[in-house]
């Protein structure tokens, strides 16, 4: 058990709200975690949301999700075993709980007590090798009998291999698209065989939502940040598993890679990450070794700096201007933009939530901000 | 040019005195080190050699190698072309000065001045794979290309590999047994080529002696201590190279590896040292930028804590009797003897001198010593 100690239940208004306040408009899982923060509930964002995204300058008043939507894919969802959950809830993975984007909602379809449970990731190429093949079969195998869930992005190759062999033991498919929409189509008799035996299947994403490429680097943040560690097996250079790796570093997790020979291009990648510090693996005993200790510490919550202060009520116009006048395509500092522009903090993420709302605004990596 | 500062140049008398000196019983690198450091000169401590022996307690007279031999044996080594050096002179491998035990004269057979350039030492399994092979022949070549000369054991398989691709570069090989007793025999005319392309080849031992299987872990030191780093190709479980990098990682030497499949035995020594942490190897460049910064340093000749210590003229006879009594066929520290004999230092060093010289003990790792 790879749990959190508190444990909440969201009423079913509650819920509702969330999902509206997630799929409205300009809202990502950031936004809606300030917005979350700063007003208490999602009810009460929502009533302040068109208001915040006119303030931004929103050129056309902000969609914001109807209840008669909501209520139709909690719905839909529902008949199609899909619950939508919080994080902190019983069934919500609990690592994933710990990004600061992690999904104000997660669809989740199967075992419950399976996506409870410590999970390792492996991924990599959807062209393996026979060899690699091989390794990664092995490697969810003893993983799996060492009492770890398995979870990967149900791709063929890799991915395909290390969750059919974590089938019996327990494994979490993760999607890029909507829990109707299973990419690659092949593998829909793999998912029901996965969630005929204690597995699941999650995704962020609404019934119907038809994976585009840049979903699966947004999923990819879910298969490392549900996991302890991430395995990569077998990847070329700017291999897509080099992202889920990265992302598996920047969220604090172990980052695994199997070698190869140099001559191998499929090696590349995973050989790269090695040199770059990743845990070199040959066997299901290296990746427990370096997560056993991870296992006995309690999952901290993560918290946002800005979490805790208050939104101020109503910017100046003149203090709205002279942040909006600082802002560009060039991504700048939130700090710089605080410096810059003689303004309290509170005042410059307000304009800025503000503009996102409005659509305007674009967050980056490392506090970066830009107009779009 | 890995060059240091000083350069000596031995007399004929000296040099003679020395061949004497470590071809005498019982006299072996750090003896003699010993030796020289407490009587000031090989012909001095020749003289001291019999006495010291007997009061160790030598059953028979202690074997002293004659002037006559020695003569022989400098007359024959320079017929063959091998010249016997000693740390210091020119020709003699600049990083291997600063082993505890490094030969204090090497027989040295070829192009001086590559002897004198910066050495990184390629070693690897004799029952190599194609890759294996392939990759040797690919990054000896490199960092032949870079200026480094590649060092290693003229032995089937990556060895042979390494010494192939870098003929023209410059290569050295180091031997096991006399420069006259080539092992394999087949690789003559390898080592020819490499004589005749301004390579080199080295050893210890005498001419006409046949190695031993105990010789190969001996020469193992000089392959890694003459380079800057030891780069370890395709190596199963206790292979022969493994010792080759343990000794490396002792002498402060970089230790790099090549890595390969977790499902290919060859590659099980080499992915154990990088889990150990050495060096994930790729290409040229990733050992080149490692010992770049270490070129730029200027070499520091060792000296073992005791060098400057006198040796006492003669310990008491009880106090020799303490300090045997507490030695046995189990090793123990010299610290721990200097402690319970109440003895001081110099005299407790003195009669282990006594000992070793008599044939009775046998210094280990760490500063261990025990009876023979």
């Amino acid at each position: 058990m790879d749990a959190i100690t508190d444990t909440i239940q969201l009423t079913d208004a509650d819920r509702l709200d969330r999902l509206r306040l997630i799929r409205s408009d300009n809202v990502g899982p950031r936004t809606f975690r300030s917005l979350l923060a700063h007003f208490g509930s999602a009810g009460l964002a929502l009533e302040r949301l068109p208001d915040l995204a006119r303030r931004g300058g929103s050129a056309r008043p902000t969609r914001i999700c109807s209840e008669a939507d909501a209520h139709a894919e909690l719905a839909a969802s529902r008949k199609f075993g899909v619950d939508w959950l919080a994080p902190g809830e019983t069934g919500y993975p609990s690592r994933l709980t710990t990004l600061d984007d992690a999904p104000p909602l997660l669809g989740v379809r199967g075992a419950i007590e399976t996506l409870m449970r410590p999970v390792i990731a492996i991924v990599g190429s959807r062209n393996a090798s026979a060899a690699g093949l091989k390794f990664a079969n092995q490697l969810a195998r003893d993983l799996g009998e060492a009492g770890f869930v398995i979870i990967s992005g149900l791709a063929r190759g890799i991915d395909q291999a290390a969750h059919r062999a974590s089938v019996a033991s327990g494994t979490i498919a993760v999607l890029a698209g909507g829990h109707d929409r299973i990419y690659p189509s092949e593998h829909e008799d793999l998912l029901a065989a996965i969630l005929e035996s204690k597995g699941a299947a999650i995704s962020e994403m609404p019934l119907g939502h038809e994976p585009r490429a840049r979903d699966f680097p947004r999923r990819n943040r879910l298969i490392s940040g549900a996991s302890l560690g991430v395995v990569v097996i077998e990847a070329a250079h700017r291999s897509g598993s080099l992202i889920t790796a990265r992302m598996a570093a920047e969220q604090g997790r172990e980052v695994f890679a199997v070698p190869g020979s140099p001559l191998d291009p499929r090696a590349a990648g995973t050989n790269d990450l090695i040199k770059q510090g990743a845990a070199l693996v040959t066997e299901a005993a290296d990746v427990i070794r370096a997560v056993e200790p991870i296992l006995e510490r309690p999952i901290a919550l993560s918290l946002r700096e800005d979490d805790g202060d208050p939104l101020e009520g109503d910017p100046e116009t003149s203090e709205r201007e002279r942040i909006i006048n600082l802002l560009g395509p060039s991504p700048v500092q939130i700090d710089d933009l605080i410096r810059l522009s003689g303004a309290s903090p509170a005042i410059v993420r307000t304009v800025l939530l503000e503009l996102e709302l409005a659509g305007r605004l674009q967050r980056q990596r490392g506090g970066l901000v830009s107009m779009i």
